[in-house]
């Protein structure tokens, strides 16, 4: 009994997500779909990234992630198929699976490629329906990688959105707000400790382990469940209390 | 295994697709349920019925598609079940299969009605848990049809919004707006093939064959997914940067 | 093969939830994850033991509901597990409970403690991946309440939101507004018959037992499928037409 997982773009107002749900179904009937999203803002591969990064590792080996956030369809972007450390991805080659490299032991890539297995797809507007979810069908059935096409070794991948040091300054920006308001950063949980302080637009935040050790209205930077630091207001929303979103400036001045 | 899929207006937010899905995995414990969406604007029976087009012969044989938009609960409407091409659907009688009806190669219909094996709701307000649930999971463990009640032969069917010819102008109107502002028409995709021009509002649009064809920002006509003519904006949304909606006139001259 | 739920404040824009699915899909690898909501508003403890309320004791026994409105995440809240009725519940012990200890039969709870079975969460911010989820895993592959902790006896409940009587009123207030726009009571549903009318800010609303009775756009008090007295607008919205919104106050005058 196989799992794919779906991520997309598409809302659930148009029956698209249906459509690919239904070819998923019929050709792995035994599989199992799990919904993850399909409310990624239309075409935003970075934040489709993002989000696949959180989950990606955590289903068992053998799952098949299909993650259709596809601007380029219809354009010569390829088509293409991972395995990492024992799960599948599959969908187009514009670096949704960036974060996947990133956080992956080992892994492997194929472009999709027309076949006895894979046929052309049958619309040039829809490869999520078309081309994607047979490629992840199959895959769920156990077919191997190889089977869809040829070696892969220069996938698309995202720029790094890095810190950089400045003297004694780790500096960093939020890279993402959540549902919660949190502001979520690129800098690494590491430099929390042994700091004498972490500075947004300038100003200090306190800081601790967990929301609790703050009164409810106030802000606090700790180091989040992705393992990164984060701004939070405690049962508030700290984008909105500090005026602050993606692309806000954060340092870690150290110890 | 067999697999239900839901598709309703009823939002998450209130647990009454949660009580849905309760009552399905009690009557019918080894199905599998498929969320397509609960997103449908309330009572938009057109909307749904467009919605089910998209994904129900896509399922395998043995599905059981329950459609729950029903803005006529509490009224004389009736209930029905449906098998097309292998698969079922359960739902209120009010036009919301005008797309099976159209699409299917055989169909045939019964009325629900109260006996054994199909309760008299218990509510009369929230059918959908209460009546069309059980008669869907009653499908998906193998009943035939005919046990759910007696044979329906005029189930409602919603107008349909069909193009005209003018000389030698085929005349077509936007029928629904997607998520990503694509203007779905009701024009048959093949009338595309020779034709010398299409006009959205008095005005040329170019066509071709994929959105890739045109540049970021720019109009193209091609056939859609569905096959049928649609005006999109590459990378963009046709609804805002034309400012046309459902309803607007869409022109294919033959050549 | 069992049964797990899903409701939560999430959203299922960042990945969150896709955490916690894969989570359940690893350390129960036969469950079927069931998607109740992720639209609670964020922290509304009080509107999720409403859904939970809906839907609970309709799964099969053996199901596992899994609830994850937290807004004391990294305090000293506790975890707590239930047993009710054959189904199980895992979640904070914040209130949300509060609808199951209500209406079953016969429950206990024990506080999730950390063990062999059950470890310390790995981040301080995320119960509902790091802690929620493998407790609700256990329970789903058949694991006993006990292993999981100590027996719970004072959970947190929430203040009941009851009816009063006033002379030969009974007078309620507006709980809940649903996605139609009904207005849902706390009044139960029995006061109705024998009544001699419905009042909702002194004004006299007609009563009837479905929407069918009145024409389009009347207002109508019926008893709805949760039992409770509500008050809708037929094809419309009754918070929007009246102007009526949580808190309203409602009377029923006895016969």
């Amino acid at each position: 009994m196989a799992r794919i997982t779906l991520l997309t773009d598409f809302g659930t107002g148009d029956g698209f997500v249906g459509a690919m749900k239904g070819v998923l179904a019929t050709r792995a009937p035994e599989s199992i779909i799990d919904d993850i999203s399909h409310a990624v803002p239309p075409g935003d591969i970075r934040k489709a990234s993002r989000i696949l990064g959180r989950y990606w590792s955590r289903f068992p080996s053998g799952t098949v992630h299909l993650v259709v956030v596809d601007p380029g369809v219809g354009t010569a972007r390829r088509g293409m198929a991972v395995e990492a450390d024992g799960r599948f991805c599959v969908g187009p080659d514009n670096g949704v699976f960036t974060k996947v490299f990133e956080s992956a032991v080992t892994w492997r890539c194929v472009e999709l490629q027309a076949s006895e297995v894979l046929p052309d797809p049958e619309s040039s507007t829809f490869h999520g329906r078309d081309w994607f979810a047979p490629a992840a069908a199959y895959l769920a059935t156990g077919l191997p990688l190889e089977v869809l096409g040829t070696p892969l070794s220069d996938p698309v991948r995202l720029p790094l959105m890095g810190w950089e040091r400045e003297g004694d300054r780790v500096k960093g920006v939020v890279v993402e707000v959540d549902r919660f308001g949190n502001l979520l950063t690129n800098l690494p949980g590491r430099f929390l400790s042994g700091s004498t302080g972490v500075f947004l637009g300038g100003e200090r935040v306190p800081t601790g382990r967990t929301y609790g050790e703050v009164d409810p209205g106030h802000t606090l930077a700790l180091v989040n469940s992705d393992g990164f630091l984060e701004i939070a207001v405690r049962n508030g929303s700290a984008a909105e209390s500090l005026g602050v979103g993606v692309g806000g400036v954060v340092e870690i001045v150290e110890g």
